[in-house]
Order: C-alpha cells, then structure tokens, then sequence
C-alpha cells in the first residue's frame, strides 16, 4: 500500500516545523510539489530550505504537479470545484507513476492542511482513482505566527473569535474579534475607524512586517506598505486580527 | 535584563514541539509552572517528560506558582480579572526572586498562547510590578490537533470558521461552522440533530479519542463516552468542530 503524509510545515519561519513534521520529512521518498503562480520561487525555496535543514538521508525527490488553470468565467465556487476535480486527476496519475507501491509520497502544506488549503480536499477525489492511506500532520498557521509576533492573545475572556475572508468581510462586515486571510483587497479600509487592527505580512520571514494600531490610525499606511512590498516581491502572503470597539 | 519565553508545547502529543519551541526550552534556566486543579498529575508528567525529551542540558529547574482562588460570586469577566491581577503579583514577585538579571526564565501553554490562554494577559499585568523583556512561541492548537486527527479541512471553501466557547454556542447558537472549546456541557447536544460534529479528546496522546457523524447520530454516545473518560482519568480537555446542514 501507497503512504501520504501531508505536512503542514508552518507559516514561513523554518523553525516553525514541528518534532512530528521532521519524522515524516524523513520518512518521505517523494515530495509532490504545487506551485502556486508569483509566490513560486520563494516558496520553492524555502520547502528545499527545509528538507535540507531536517532530512538526514539524502535520496529524496520532488516531483512537479502541474497546476491547472482555474476559470474565471463561472462562479467562484464552482470554478474551484471544477479546478479540484482537475487536480485529482493530475495527482492520481503522478502517485500512480512516480510513487513504488509500499513507498511514502508527501504534500507540504504552508502553515496547517486545514486551514483554507485544497490539499486533503483534493486528495479525497484522488482517492477515487487510486488507492493509499494517509496522514495529516498538523503545522503552525498564520494566525499563530500573527498573534505570536504581536505577542497578543487572539481572544478576548470568554469571546468568540471569527476566521474568515476578505470577500466576507465586505460582504458581511464584523463585530468582536475576526481574523482575515485570503485578503488582497485591504477590505480593513471598510471597517469603521476605531476598530484595532493587527496585520502582519510575510510572517516568521526576514521580510516580515508588523503594523497595529486603529483602522483609522493605521489603515491607509498598511495599504501603501502592502502595495510597495507586493512590488518588492513580486507576492505577498499578509493576515490580520480585527478588533470592533462595541 | 530578565528574559521570558512564552512557550507553546503543543495540544498534546509531544511531538507537536517545534524546532523553535526546543531552542527556547534550551534557552531556559528556570520554568514557572502554573498548575491546573484535577489535570494537574498529567499536565505535570507531559510537561517533565517535553523538558526531559528535548533539553540537552540538563540543570535547569521548574518553580511552581501558587493559584489563586477564582471567586465564584461575582460577574464571570469580573473574577476572571481578579484572578489574573492576583497572579500577576505572585508571578513577579516570584520573578524577582528566582530569576536573576540577565537569566531566561519561561512558561509553557498548552497549545498555543494566544488561544483561551491567561499568560500573555497575564504577563501585561507582571510588567507593572517587575522589568522583563520576552517572546511568544507559536504552537500547535488543539484545532489543528483535532482537524489532523480527523484527516478534514476546518472550513469550507471561501467559508468563514467561528471559534467559540461552549457558554456562547449555547446562548447563540450557531450557523456554518464553529470550533467549540470550553465546553464541559456537551453543548452540541442543543444544535439541530443534521448538525455535523467532529469530536475529539485528549488528542495526540495514547488515550486519544474521536467520533464523528452528525449530532443526532452520536450525540447522545459521545456525551456517554465524554462523562466515563472523564470519570476515569479525573479530567478532561475535548474539542469539536460543528457544521450546520444550512
């Protein structure tokens, strides 16, 4: 039987990797590696970073999935649906060829598997082509590296605390506590001037940036550092904590 | 100056200690422990055996903080902050007596220490009472834990996850998904019976357990499993993630 582990490998800092993630970085023949469009060459680096700093055994390989094109002219959802399906396909015949049975293939993932990352989604329709157990391995996310590097509590005593998106927070707004991923809009800018804000950007990296304050203190100022540091980079991977005041 | 790491050692399994987390244990003299009522023996052997396991040095020492009494008859935030005040003064003057200038003491959190998690609130408050400087080190939270375990994405795609306690799902219910800790009233049993539940307890640790299914199928076992794990071992720390059929 065919094993996978999926490696949540934290968010950005290599020192992030966890005692269970360097087992299985080690128990690994073949990497299946996606790579994500401007964000390509610096996380290449640093998943090649890690597994020269923990893999004791030279011999492993990383084997390329090609990413299919996701379209733009359906429904959000759906697009995504239907770029899944695609994935699977490619991924099946990948561990078909390039993984021995009895063998261990491994996807990393940035920060946590489970959190707004397709990697176990997908792998439950490769499953429907091709057979293998495997294992999750859980990864520092982003929303640790935030609150860490802030050196703040994400909760309130006794709060509640939303994880959610840009688009959400445009479209439904917020009140306590939320943390927004997947923003590349500054959708804070629309969020009434007292509330906090803490953002970070590049997290756990040599690169990474730090900002808290009021909305209305703060929010123009992390728009333009936001935008000079997508053009330094060419991408840009950013998180924040939002506070309400009522 | 006095130095302080906040440490998060993971939910649970030994191995959820990252490579950052091990520098910082090995960068301690002295660790202040804060231990808790029943789970006080287990969170005590975790904690020995994580130091044994990973500090290659041997000659540092625990110091244990005395606990305060939490008041009962008064407004919950109300004695939650008078309990934190009480602590901060018995934790600076233990600082100041057992942690020389230039030395690294640290406090170990189960998980993370920005998750339902009094250090770093409390450490603000010790700052007004004694000169220190410290850093947080992200871990491993029992969400990641309990995802992992069950092998599943935390949210949907493009969807929006509610962290939250078991006191809130009971007052407000819930719609979409929501992670649920704190909860020693099995307070799922209230939602809709199409409601899914994703539970799990002791997680990462040999007496790990996990059921899945919706509220209306296993409910009523996991409140039966719940209650005799937590006869057997004196305590018990769970978690679940729910997901309305809406």
């Amino acid at each position: 039987m065919r094993r996978i582990h999926v490696i949540g490998i934290g968010a950005g800092d290599p020192d992030y990797v966890t005692a269970q993630a360097i087992s299985a970085l080690n128990d690994t023949q073949v990497f299946f590696a996606m790579d994500k469009g401007d964000a390509k060459d610096d996380l290449v680096a640093l998943r090649r970073h890690i597994c020269e700093r923990f893999i004791e055994q030279p011999g492993y390989r990383f084997v390329e999935l090609p990413d299919p094109t996701r379209a733009t002219d359906v429904h959000y959802e759906q697009a995504v649906s239907d770029w899944h399906a695609a994935r699977a396909r490619l991924w099946a015949q990948a561990i078909e060829a390039e993984l021995p049975d009895g063998a261990c293939g491994s996807f990393l993932a940035w920060g946590d598997p489970s959190l707004y990352d397709s990697t176990l989604r997908i792998l439950d329709r490769v499953a429907e082509h091709v057979e293998f157990e495997f294992d999750v391995i859980p990864g520092i996310t982003a929303i640790q590296a935030l609150t860490a590097r802030h050196r703040i509590p994400l909760n309130d005593i006794g709060e509640a605390v939303l994880i959610t998106t840009g688009r959400r927070l445009r479209d439904e707004g917020v009140r306590g506590a939320a943390v927004v991923m997947l923003d590349c809009e500054c959708s804070f800018l629309g969020t009434p001037a007292d509330t906090r804000i803490w953002w970070g950007a590049y997290l756990g990296t040599p690169d990474e940036l730090l900002v808290h304050g009021t909305v209305g203190e703060v929010g123009d100022r992390i728009a333009e550092i936001r935008a000079a540091a997508r053009e330094r980079h060419g991408w840009i991977m950013d998180i924040y904590l939002l506070r309400t005041a009522d």
